[in-house]
């Protein structure tokens, strides 16, 4: 069941334009996926909400926007080059490559939890079915790499970023200069990362071009806990407060031993994504840095990245909690929520099942839908103007003339419009129209020159203040709505 | 002095955190630039401003945001493979690599125009002075390449976008069919594009990182000649409109026998950068591409890639006129074209000089900024609580309180900040604040709750509807603005 809606979820967005396999007229591509028009505005409108969350709304925020290409020394700063490395063998009878990791855990499965006793020799590989006909598990990292300028060697390799995390780390000093910050405040950078993973898949969940919302927020050591914490809950209200149903959400704490080599503790917020196999999945993850990455950076660049407070007289390489989103998992994950089946009165006087993305209005990709109840020229007139009036608002507006009224409301249902604005014959008389809601399927006639203000109040977005820091440095307590499930060591 | 004037520019750009040089602790790269926290607002706004006026305000415009890496066929049939191409030469001596074309140019320019009679054997290397001592010219791809997967071999191997064009052709037939959109139509799509320059440089305006803005515009032949014209004279009054001087544009028609091999005729925008040498530099191109890309897509793909009219019975390939737009580029101009140094009062009854930047008010980064006349907590508290409100009317917004408040004005003026809000000791009592404007520097005595609406009035968007179709399909003629200097043929 929940598999299949997962099914649904996925067709509706190929079908509708949210979501197309990359270079699908030449066989496609599970490496990326393309955004459509009802796609791009949704991923803008989220990227938009967790910008407005993290940087515009916040005094002690502020944002960046880093290249992708990078050079070699800071990711070998960083520990990627190093350690961000799948184990890769190869079968040489066929040639395939697969991670030894997942063979092995994949064969302790049907051994009752038995590794197998001669390691790789009992492995049969997945392909041509061989048993034991390996090479030596390499290293195989997972940054992609490329060559800058005319000549390929080691002077011109560079990486393509596998997180955006980085961009901020190197550009600390230069952005915490320029913009007068001090520590307790935060760097939020987005856009495209890149990890040659060796099994993309599950849609856009797993993809080896992707897109980040990350933020760093640096704060002094011993602080680092209640921050860690505070975040953690911020976080988790952001994706409640967009709508996200909390039995569909989880806070995943990383046991100590399988922490990263950067963190001293780590929340995952993980959605119920229905997958075959496991329904949950990373959505986003919390994590304490601690001085890892500023010390790694000063140690390599020889540059001072240390923070001195000029009122106390300490210095310090600062702290780093760090909420990394998936901005793609995210859409998928809103979707997802979203959709919904249920009943719609038809014109025989009973009900059709209807299918429904119930997305809060903030992240709806058509805002209104304007609908001349026929072709006649003076109703097209008047839909068209009233479309590019609301469009000046800087509001996404559909307009619909093809088939009757009811299929019609259905197309914007499934794409989840809020509003469905009908032009009808009384138009030219009253000069008003017939505004219908996509939730409760209400009907409201509404005088045309009060058109823009009635979609205003039901789209505007809901705008409140959050609390800002810590219970523990006088902050405000949060919602009980961020307490939601959480999910002990391994599942 | 044009010259200086840019020098100015760019040192503002880096001191105030507009934009750095990627990687800069580890040496900078002239290959990339990271975008720091003014940058980063001003380049969201200009993106803003450009798909408000190229998708959100039409009806006949769809959006879309493309994958970075695309397979190699998309690059074969879009003929960048074959195309792209620099001629390449290397010192046999010093083994440096050089463009063939631009050494024989600089040498025809030191030799009154005559190119060298023996040809590559009178060429003096740049680097090491040798005469002569040249490989053949090699075409050398200006694609940056990776491989995706765990074999780097043909079958893995893919390019990364050298512009955001051809992820538009590749799914034109997906976004036509789910957008149930039909020619007059046009495609958005935005983000990050990458070139192996040779010769990066003069800032942003040359990287191998790169964002562009480009919109394809789908036809029917025959009524390309016209679309064209319409998309030259919308693309200038969109630069016009948000306040680039009219001096400092020109169009620039390419000569015949130059166009690029998918194009019928081609259109530049230019910008007076105040380059060394040249003074200007492309802005933008709009080219009539005709029905090349998807004719090659069709013919490589296998795919109809043509529009049936089911009213006519027609079926064509539509033509295209694409205007392609560079996000970095169209930021310097914006930057250098607001840059001004005038005079301000200064506390001892004469006149300093100021710099600033006259942004419009919906490009500039800071939409006001606040500023407590000192640090005593009940006008801080005052001036908090009104910066965080205004936040929440997605406007960002600074805040300032260190040293005097001249020359918190003055850092005000230097990032174009339009509206300074000074909370003094009147304020206690009236419940007002000082509001002064950056251009006129004239202030004005607001109450503390008309601010917001205050602000509203002064930055808000001009929302005015602009002429949709050419004149001569009935649209409304442009207004003499559009009509800027001609730059015939070669210069």
């Amino acid at each position: 069941m929940a598999s299949s809606k997962l099914d649904e979820v996925v067709s509706l967005a190929k079908r509708r334009g949210f979501v197309f396999p990359a270079g699908e007229i030449y066989g496609g591509t599970r490496s990326a996926w393309d955004y459509g028009p009802l796609g791009v505005a949704l991923k803008d409108n989220i990227r938009k909400e967790w910008w407005r969350a993290m940087v515009v709304t916040r005094g002690d925020v502020v944002g960046v926007d880093t290249s992708i290409i990078l050079p070699s020394q800071v990711w070998v700063a960083s520990g990627h080059v190093s350690v961000f490395n799948d184990p890769l063998i190869e079968c040489l009878t066929c040639h395939k490559r697969h991670r030894a990791d997942k063979l092995e855990e994949s064969y302790a499965e049907k051994h009752h939890d038995q590794m197998p006793s001669n390691g790789l020799a009992d492995i049969v590989c997945p392909d041509c079915g061989t048993r034991g006909n390996w090479t030596e598990p390499r290293d195989f990292n997972m940054m992609l790499r490329t060559h800058l300028g005319p000549v390929e060697d080691e002077n011109s390799l560079h990486y393509l970023r596998p997180e955006t995390a980085q961009g901020i780390f190197v550009d600390f000093k230069n952005v915490m200069t320029s913009s007068r910050s001090k520590p307790p405040f935060g760097i939020a950078n987005t856009g495209k990362s890149f990890r040659n993973e060796i099994t993309p898949g599950n849609f856009i969940f797993r993809t080896r071009e992707f897109e980040q919302m990350e933020m760093e927020f640096f704060v002094k050591p011993g602080e680092d806990e209640a921050w860690h914490q505070y975040w953690i809950d911020a976080r988790t209200q952001w994706y409640l407060d967009l709508g996200i149903k909390p039995e569909n959400l989880r806070h995943y704490e990383h046991p100590k031993e399988k922490l990263a080599h950067y963190s001293k503790r780590t929340v995952d917020l993980e959605y119920r994504f229905g997958f075959q196999g496991s329904d949950w999945g990373e959505l986003e993850g919390v994590a304490n840095r601690t001085d890892f990455d500023l010390g790694a950076h000063a140690e390599h660049s020889g540059e001072d990245l240390s923070y001195f407070d000029q009122a106390t007289g300490e210095k310090y390489i600062p702290y780093v909690i760090e909420p990394a989103a998936g901005l793609s998992r995210s859409l998928m994950a809103f979707l997802v929520d979203a959709y919904d089946v249920d009943e719609a009165p038809n014109t025989k006087g009973g009900v059709d099942k209807r299918t429904v993305l119930r997305l809060d209005p903030r992240l709806a990709p058509m805002k209104a839908a304007v609908l001349p109840l026929s072709k006649k020229p003076e109703l097209q007139s008047i839909a068209h103007d009233l479309a590019a009036d609301l469009r000046l608002n800087d509001w996404m507006i559909d307009y619909d003339e093809s088939g009757a009224i009811g299929r019609r409301y259905r197309r914007q249902d499934e794409i989840g419009t809020p509003l469905c604005i009908t032009v009808d014959f009384d138009t030219l008389d009253d000069r008003a129209v017939t505004i219908r809601e996509r939730d409760t399927m209400q009907q409201e006639r509404v005088a045309l020159d009060q058109v823009a203000d009635y979609v205003r109040r039901r789209i505007e977005d809901k705008r409140v203040r959050v609390p800002q820091k810590p219970v523990s440095m006088g902050g405000e307590a949060w919602p009980d709505s961020v307490r939601i499930a959480e999910a002990g060591g391994l599942y």
